[in-house]
């Protein structure tokens, strides 16, 4: 409810267009779809140009197919992320327009794409094979934002002359999403090499010492590259939606 | 070490203009100047927009001076964070032009402003009055940076209505700063309602299951609000730096 | 063993109408009935209003169906929670007059219900669709018991407007009961928005920093809402039980 | 903002009697006060029936005596809770009417006293000697909120009988407090001896394996006596507090 | 290697019964066999009046079955706790005297018991249905050490009456091991009861808070009831050891 | 209340030797003394052979005095522990009878002392030099509760040489008490060496992964000598306390 | 890039044998191969005396499998750690010269085998049966380096006299990696006894406080054995490279 | 006790030449010294090629003397480490022989020193300024056991240009120390740098996530640079010893 809408609510009843009871409903009414189990925002999009996405894990192949069509039906773009092995072929024969990346762990469809930005590619790099998951998950959700993107995969920081190469690649990005798992080392030494914004996402890869994601996480926390800012463990899809709010407000407000 | 100017440097030793010792030389010649505990980045601001800024904490008095002096002497800016109160009058009586933040925990001196840049000011936000200091010094970082900024203090969720009414206020900054203890769950809030970047940092305000900042910094990580990043416990100087590398990378590269 | 019975024990030992050896076996013979694993408590309703109930969670179903039938023989009702779904079958087969909510994870039957309440209803509010299965646990605990209440699901903080419009709701409620996961923010601004009490009942459902539950739960702990109490993770029973608690006291002492 | 005064505020711009920028005006204006570091919230009590109240910890002297100032000129009533030992006499002596408790570490005073209630005390037990400052705060935060209370002090698992002579006030209770630190028992077998709502406090009284309260406040949450409900360690105001949002509810609701 | 031992073989060498290498051979030879995968202790009832116990989690069906069959050939008893259920069946196939005992997931046979005392009975207590494996674990190494045992079961605090009515069997008994999940509060309360040794054995019943078995482990260890010991978590095994060393020393040295 | 004193005071009743008002005074007559922090023990010797032990941490001076000075009134002995070293000399002058052991941080009187037991000592075992206060602290308590003792300080297993030729001496002890810190290995060793009784105490020592104490504590629990029993990190009371119990309980009961 | 490489290059620049183009071609490639998932690093061995090893979890059988492939084609050793079962037969079958060895979970073959050190061998103890496949997977790893090694197993400290007799091999060996889980133990006793160089390897094995090897890892972290160093948890290959690592030095450097 | 020492002794006894009883005797008497506090080890140099080190942390200022008097009485060096601030000028005066390290936070003094090595040095990095005190920590203890050292400061991996610059050193080291806190990167970097030995010292430097060192300790262990191993937070001893136990090996053993 922004203040414009109000004012030209307001004055619509001062003008008589409008009725208090009809404007009291007016207010009262919300942007979102009532079912059974979820409150389905189709407006999401208009308040932060990023359409409403669905999170997997912990909802049934029931209950994602009817969000899911739910959005489709209002026009909106479907993206579902996490989503469990055994849900995703039911989930594709019932909303048989969403693509499934399964080594991505998504479900996709986007209606309404964002315009596509010309500017440099958003670089998601990882420490080592086993972080692909993570940053696949972040790809899918670059493209659905309409952001251009590269990959840089396998270039932990215990062989660093293969990230050594790669600099110059970096450095022009708009922004560069570091993956890495065991020790989560590789933000710091990207950040210490870049001055571009870099979004660090911890993995859950490693045994032992490595704390199911806990140890990454907090090295990246504490890492000793000034402004490197960190996601949830294994959480590809928020470094990217992070990326996405940089591009969005650029667009919308212009270079600093 | 860029390639242009490594190019540079083997066509004048293919010229026969430098020898081949000396290109030795100036390949190991390093931008830093080495005292005996500590190796001061006198290029930093070259390679990532940003001067060299000391981490007060776990220094003596005299390693911050003499860092301080040797930047100074560089003509570099200096910021020194997380001072300690028993060492500023030390550094304040040794290196007389730098100004001290007793709230923000800083001394600070600005030599190379970066240009002030006019767009819409990032905005720092605290949940109540002791979340204060960790937005100062995120204020103090930023100022040095030349980015305009403003305050919004004591709007954490308990009392919802003091962050509604600066919803506008929130939609039109270039990015926004959450300093928030207990609970940490302003961040969430407000990354519902903008959808510009979001920059988490929770602080160690709060006793028992606060457990000294954990968990405002887990609460943070697990945001239901998509695309919101964390920085350390207190660490209002990384948020200011986050904030830092996006503005510098959109001077450099233009909007998406 | 009140004072009063006590008493009345005394006095029939006094009067000659009750024998020393009666009186001991009186006094000795307890409210529950031994079977070989379990002490199966027959007179809780006696003295908490609230019958006995049976965590299913860590027992065979052979061991919940004799202490269900037990109960059952005694005239009492029976409400078994956190039911493993491959004891299900088995345990209705047993004891058909349960009725099965496989969502909730609870089989249940009411024998002597609690005299229906007229006032108020109880509010349970979930976060998410994730949080659906805790809050019906707490349904089927306050149906149990008597008490009316209300769904209000999906009302999670990062889409504030779902939740803005349902506070004359909230208001109106004898009691609320918050059901959230992740970083668990819910019940700090609802325990702002009303002065009703408000019960939180973290859950398990995130990842990675979610701890599994252990941040929801930290987080509602530190709730900058004052007077907000918590409950065990996913314990969306026990929350229903401190409903009951006030529900039950204020029926035998009346208003403050 | 209630559908009450909206309704008004709506038929008075239908009538004329308001301007649009006015009705603007103070839809946007919100019942709390900017001093520098704090916005006071001068209409919580309309709002929940309970003053704002300050947490001392974090805050500075001056700081707490500023915003204690401004509810005084407000007419509300000031509770300050875990103010530090040193700040105690300068926040006496700026602000001569609040009374200091220095064992529940409070400074308050009760300017718009709550309607003293008639009915059974609630009960602050505590484990050991050592919770008695947890206690002394939830008697405190009980008196400002004018709800009758009594003392059940030193009576912790290990000589149950110091308990069991006490549980017929125990059942008589409007709500039973319990505190108490190391394993926090008690809670457990209070909550199995009465059906009165009960709030548990850990303290972070004990030493090693106690964790500074955590084993308390982990072994309340899991405790086998149902609907027991859990506040942050330490927090005798919190627990408090829950208390006044029951009897609040009922004074407004009526019983069940 | 005691010093008797040592001082006869010194005597038969000073003799001259005994060569310096044979002398040498003797000392170097130590009681137990050595298989590819483990040294078997053939002595340990020699020095310690217990058998050596296989420890089944972790080992291979075959190499239980090796040291189990290497054990009795050596005249020794066998016990085996924490068998994995697929493991059993092989083990008792290929070892066919050993009986299996399924809930205690133990499999023993006693070869060479222990003289049956006739003293007072250790009672084992469990809180709860849940914690009944545990304690057969216990009741089964009792019974295999020759120590009598009764049992004592469901008697958590949460219904303190049904302790009660067993305060005169707990204070007859040798020794009272007492099993407990959740919040772990009745070895508190049976320590505040009797005098007699108490072991506290915490189980990893419960959920979300309960932590596996910390939460019991923690509040055991910091009980206020004075000189209740603790074993590991799910430890029946241990706690009763704790007692055969008890019942071992005062058969070899006479009460105090 | 025992079941023979309840038997005797219906008879009394039954004879009319004692009033129906007088018996229900008697049976709420408990043997403690309530000062106004807490309630006095006086009857706990009776009940469990020990009497009542003040735990100093948490208490004031002023607090510890006056329970001090209620347990003398009524005979018996006093044992202050944890008692913090500034409020020693207030104690130690308000209390002339008792006796401080600095290094153990205990103030005592032994009024009624235990007959002294002439069996063979308890051996209190330490790994190092930072381990004796809590070794002390063990001793002091024996000695109140007439348990004789020796000491074994500084044999940790790293030279392991120290404590082997120990053994003879651990060998023939009642039962040991084994003090450690770091990774807490030494009651592993012993408890394999011998079979009597063995409670270890975790202390504190050490620094890093040592995590307070904590380290030793779980090392000690998930020991690999069977029948090792633990008290809480630093706890040498406790230590001393279980010990007592089986003094206690072999004097009543005689051996197995 | 060593420097002496970089000479020769500078050299043929400035000798015109070779182009700025060319050299800035040599510059930047660099010694590894890009495939999709994984940039193999084909000069390891050159630059660490170590060939590459892949980890076999978080990686599915057919990236294993490419791995494999590219380093058996460069002519390189391939070793596998941490295979899981159910991938071992698609990669033995997809690359038939490798060698299963089930129980350390490696695939492995030496195809440039590093000359085999006729010293000492190094020793690997275990504490118990269950350690062993930690141990094979250390074995292996010093087979493929080729490092003699001998087996010391199950020799924990509950039955010291096993360990003792051993003490001279400890002693003779190169170095001593010392495998242990629950208490982890083992190696302070062995550090204690020898002065080789010591590696300490917690495991997993163990229940409730094992913490899954926490204890055993932090245990070894604060060992009382000076110079004892400790890898992640079931981390033999990372004991066996350390190892390597100083023999490698050795070798090149020769002794002290 | 050696087999060879025991031969002797036996051969000495089958000639007559010893006594059975002085035989016992010289197998009884141990190569420690026992003062009241303490057993001081007075062999260790002689089993270990390690004189005893004093841990002075959890000691007082005057056992701290007795044990240096006993050890310098008997002819071997002393070395103190983490000795307090306080202590040092008491232990100073009371042996002026010792020399104070107060960066370090050690004394010190070498009475029988090693023979120095003439080999390649062991490098000592620290990853900043704040990580010096334990980098000097290790290069006393280097010292005193006749090791040359060599520094490399301040080149954390924020910074790669000043790490790279150092390759050639470390890749001449004997073995590399690598001291960092927060993240604790640095030693991934270095260990996929060099084959050499690399052991890692994790700081408790940094706030926040980075949990008092355990954050750096997490993420060593787990680094993707194979076999660095680690020792506990701040123990620069204890990697000095690890290399001293490698160095005394090559010198006993020889080169591989």
């Amino acid at each position: 409810m922004t203040p414009e809408r109000l004012r030209n609510l307001l004055d619509r009843v001062r003008q008589g267009t409008l009725g208090v009871d009809e404007a009291l409903g007016e207010l009262e009414t919300l942007p979102f779809e009532d079912i059974e189990y979820a409150r389905v925002d189709l407006h999401r999009k208009l308040r932060q140009g990023i359409p409403e996405v669905i999170l997997g894990e912990g909802k049934t192949a029931e209950q994602i197919i009817g969000i899911a069509k739910r959005l489709l039906a209002a026009g909106q773009s479907v993206l579902v992320t996490r989503l469990a092995a055994e849900s995703a072929p039911k989930v594709l024969s019932a909303v048989p327009e969403l693509r499934h990346n399964p080594i991505a762990r998504t479900v996709a469809t986007v209606r309404d794409p964002a315009p596509r930005t010309d500017g440099p590619p958003v670089v998601v790099v990882t420490a080592g094979t086993s972080d692909v998951p993570v940053a696949e998950e972040a790809l899918v959700t670059l493209e659905c934002a309409g952001i251009p993107s590269e990959r840089l995969f396998d270039v932990g920081v215990a062989g660093l002359h293969r990230l050594l190469e790669a600099v110059p690649l970096l450095r022009r990005a708009r922004a560069v999403i570091v993956v890495a798992g065991m020790e989560g080392a590789l933000p710091s030494v990207v950040g210490g090499l870049v001055a571009v914004p870099v979004f660090a996402v911890p993995t859950s890869n490693g045994y032992g010492a490595a704390l199911g994601g806990l140890t990454a996480l907090f090295g990246m926390l504490t890492s000793c590259a000034a402004g490197v800012t960190v996601v949830n463990i294994d959480n590809g899809f928020g470094a990217a939606m992070a990326v996405a709010r940089l591009v969005q407000s650029e667009r919308v407000k212009g270079p600093a």
